[in-house]
């Protein structure tokens, strides 16, 4: 049996959509256990013989200041389903809320792992070859040094390595340019703790990658600073809206484009399958002693639910021994790269 | 009479691709002449009333390290075409060369105006709204001072108002989020010289926008760092490469989508004519003492005239003197930020 504790106040849409998405996970989880924390009013209607509602009193809004999320309301529905972490009654928790109070309230919680100065926000994104590129950190920090990068390369490397099956996941460094001389002089040093790593054994460092190798598939994990991250993921999520809307603009100018979209329709479905965003939604918070899973704030029931089958593969698959054993072994590379690592300070919603 | 040096050498395809272009851009533009310079025998087939073959021995790879294209190859297309400008027989350079080579010849023959202590490279990418979002810096400077991105902004501001007409472009500063505490000191320090810089009336500052706004068309100018910039014209060529692609598969996969296709077709070309990077190719080198544009190393004719069209615009809207002007005006805020300026490390190519 496997327990998962849901903020189900989070997200733009809160009950409306997380608690259909729970119902829906439940149907396809026979051995998942929910733990529903929220306010008990708009809980309430919910039953389910494997769901238990946990009360809170408080909600963190999207433009709660960290501090607020923090320190004033110690009894929010994404703290609480933290704490179910901690306390040891639930695997892993899942939220839609306010990416910077998340992980500042997981980190305040749960503590970072020995040998992680600073956690990091790991998602998927589609590529060319159908499977999925891992790419972290996306926002938990807005500057890094190259021990830091090697710490997310690692981290990484667990995660992917548990959400799939067989062979050592491939990390490539995001640079502007695949030559070694490339870059900033923290991105140069990161390189040399790469390869370091690599030749220890304790990664599969490809080298460095840019910009469109996340959409070709090049490498299974990207690694880059939190700003990189989330402008590179935020630049895609733009380009992806427009040339989709274009389509559906071009499509509905006439009645003989509008005929000719109704016989390309499924055509572009099974596009739109493969490009949907919402398939991988769904992000880690990595290198915390516990699970924590952030869904894209805007998620639909059926994007909540994939971040909820994330989190649970996750719990199934031993993610946090996974990274545990990972980081002790490159312990001897990731020396603490600062005394005090910056809080989360982006939106990834 | 509006006189253009070309680098006829550079880019994936050299002359094959840049004479074409050349042709066609003196049949558009009879008030154009063109300074045609590379190896003696890749051009003596072309001939043009106002063509003038300007040979050069030596040609700049684009692997070539930037100390060799400066030191060692002297004689090189590149800088015999840029060479031109600084001696007044041409208005503008083009060249679809190794960018970082292209940006520390023209640096060293050209040098920076006062005021400006990095140049930078801008570029226009395709909106939502159906105009360009022009985006600086694109690679020219791997990492950047807050003086430096104020420096950027007020250079873009020249750049699209001579570009364009009419109304003060608006300009945004790329972060990780639209809150003004977002994102690293120096991201924080730029928002605010952003906005004494518009209260002293010498930009239009929108405040902080996000990856996804370039492609939104939120603002006319995105301002960031030269790595950050990369990362994001890469990423986003990626996404929309693998939509355009996947669109493709999807209509080949078997006799019935081939045949919706066929029906689509002219819907989707119309799509592409719209997204097709081509249109937008041809980069500004900002901030020297003379007119330089980039194109994209992989430029068909058509592309490679685009860079053509834009380098004839700018000269003819006398976009030097409109830098100048405004670099004079902003002047009091734009204090030099560092002495030893980064050459540029980037690759958009």
């Amino acid at each position: 049996m496997i327990t998962l504790a849901v903020d189900c106040m989070g997200g733009d849409h809160g009950p409306r959509v997380t608690l259909a998405a729970c119902r829906q996970f439940l149907g396809n989880h026979p051995d998942a256990r929910l733990l529903l924390v929220g306010l008990a009013d708009s809980l309430h209607d919910f039953s389910h013989d494997r769901a238990t509602i946990v009360p809170a009193t408080e909600v963190v809004t999207m433009d709660d200041p960290v501090e607020v999320a923090l320190r004033r309301k110690k009894d929010s529905s994404m703290r609480v389903a933290i704490q179910q972490v901690k306390d040891g009654t639930a695997a892993a928790a899942v939220s839609a809320g306010n990416t910077g109070a998340l992980m500042a309230i997981a980190r305040y919680l749960l503590k970072t792992l020995d040998g992680i100065d600073r956690p990091a926000i790991a998602t998927q994104l589609p590529n060319n070859e159908g499977r999925a590129t891992t790419v972290l950190d996306l926002g938990a920090n807005v500057d890094c040094s190259a021990e830091h990068l090697l710490q997310f390369a690692v981290m990484g490397s667990a995660l992917v390595s548990a959400l799939r099956d067989g062979g050592e996941p491939t990390v490539g460094l995001l640079n502007i340019g695949e030559e070694i001389i490339k870059g900033s002089e923290v991105i140069k040093k990161a390189g040399e703790l790469l390869r370091s790593a690599a030749e220890a054994g304790d990664l599969n460092f490809y080298g460095n990658v840019e910009g469109n190798d996340i959409f070709k598939g090049t490498v299974d994990i990207v690694v880059c600073d939190g700003f990189v991250g989330n402008v590179a993921l935020k630049a895609s999520e733009g380009v992806a809206a427009m040339v989709i809307g274009g389509l559906k603009n071009e499509f509905s100018r006439n009645i003989f484009t509008k005929a000719a979209a109704i016989i390309a329709y499924p055509v572009l479905k099974a596009l739109m399958t493969r490009m949907d965003y919402r398939r991988y939604n769904g992000a880690a918070l990595l290198g915390l002693r516990g699970l924590v899973f952030k869904s894209h704030g805007s998620a639909d029931a059926m994007a909540f639910e994939q971040a909820l089958n994330r989190a649970y593969d996750a719990a199934r698959n031993n993610l946090l021994d996974r990274v545990r054993t990972r980081i002790a072994h490159a312990a001897p590379l990731l020396a603490p790269a600062d005394a005090q690592p910056r809080p989360a300070a982006a939106t990834t919603h």
